[in-house]
């Protein structure tokens, strides 16, 4: 006898890191949890803000951590950056401030990935790699006339070590020396990710729900989208967190096991 | 015959890059017109916001092109931020993001300049060696309590090859992640350089003039402590740029060598 779901939407979108896994760990009952979604014909993708890996490299580790996934089941902020720079400007030449899986990501998507400050756009993302030559770069490309796009907002990234800079940094750099803005930044809780999730899972919005650990992000754009919200306990937000009322998922539970019923 | 200056101010502060100089060139009459102000008694510092070489290799560029000057002429950045920080808190333990001029300035002044964040300033400058090591290192610094201090708040540098991210990027960088706010930035138009530079020269406000070719920085910032400015169109500003009319130098003039009568 297979336990049943909670909600009975046909689109589950899952964030990652405090979610389904934690570091290397799955979130205990994650994997059950999803194959029981799977098995009743429900439709799963993950998401992530985090440029750091390719879809590929996501899908491999959910897949070692007993969640089975490809490629095309992980919408990541690169996939979505491409995806809608190409609707902006196919083609276009790019300097990146990012790490090769994005860089990887712009050139199958047909972007010209240059060194130089030659390019349309100068794409912004969490960068490891990010140093004084990358933020004179993207001043003489933008006092050249190009324009800025970036992965995500996110200040800092929670890792197994402390919270580390993400892509927020690079961002404001880049904005405070060439005294320019940010024209969209793709990933949560930017409407644009959500709309390339749902295209993957080829449900519309009022059909999906979202599970994620972040007010802000996962459900705040959730809820702003019509998506049924699901707030778990296993992430960066507190039971007794006051905005729980404000942001007011449809659903909180301590985990994503409690998904199920028993 | 010496010329006669157009102002009878005892003390007199010049700007560097664009007023005495610009890159490797001396601005003409520049040596002249110093050395006729200090032929007639007056007394001659010069103010600099770069935080990138010593006030020793300043004093050694003004010497090499006809200006002659020592290290206890020059007042930069780094000076007042070492002074002002001994004020706040001598010998603390200091994470910098700068270059090496900046960190023997500090050491110079007693503190422990540290690699690491175990600190209780961290001190942001212009640095052509800043990387994500070491916004990691100050992210870390202000989640164990450290605060920030900054010692410029230019957004770029003019340089013979064009403009140059300056500190502003750095700053920005540092509090975007942290969302810690940069406490007190020191050089022009701080107050804090002026005020080290009016003790060097060993005058008050009223008794001193300052030179520069930036009306934001070094116009604004005496006009407000009370120094007559005189604008020199050798450097940023344009002789047509509407913020003169509003800003009121009490001198314009198409360069340092008109300070001169004929």
């Amino acid at each position: 006898m297979t336990a049943s779901v909670r909600l009975p939407h046909r689109g589950w979108l899952f964030d990652l890191d405090g979610t389904v896994y934690r570091g290397e760990a799955l979130i205990p009952g994650a994997d059950t949890t999803i194959a029981a979604l799977r098995a009743a014909g429900r439709r799963v993708a993950f998401l992530s803000n985090k440029p750091l890996e390719t879809r590929a490299d996501y899908a491999a580790k959910l897949t070692r951590l007993g969640v089975p996934a490809g490629a095309a089941d992980v919408v990541t902020s690169s996939l979505v950056l491409a995806r809608h720079l190409r609707r902006l400007d196919p083609g276009a030449p790019v300097f990146v401030i990012g790490e090769a899986p994005l860089l990887a990501e712009l050139a199958a998507h047909g972007f010209e990935v240059r060194p130089d400050p030659r390019v349309r756009w100068v794409v912004i993302a969490f960068d490891r790699t990010f140093d004084y030559a990358k933020l004179n770069t993207a001043l003489q490309a933008v006092r050249g006339g190009a324009r800025l796009i970036a992965t995500n907002p996110d200040r800092t990234c929670p890792t197994e070590d402390g919270e580390i800079p993400d892509c927020a940094g690079m961002t404001a750099a880049v904005e405070a020396v060439t005294g320019a803005t940010v024209e969209v930044t793709v990933g949560k809780p930017s409407p644009l990710i959500l709309e390339v999730a749902l295209e993957r899972l080829g449900v519309a919005a009022g059909e999906c729900a979202i599970v994620g650990d972040r007010l802000e992000t996962d459900i705040a754009m959730g809820k702003r989208l019509g998506l049924a919200t699901v707030l778990v306990l296993t992430g960066v937000t507190a039971a007794a967190d006051p905005r729980i009322a404000e942001i007011a998922p449809d659903l909180v539970l301590p985990s994503i096991r409690e998904l199920l019923e028993p």
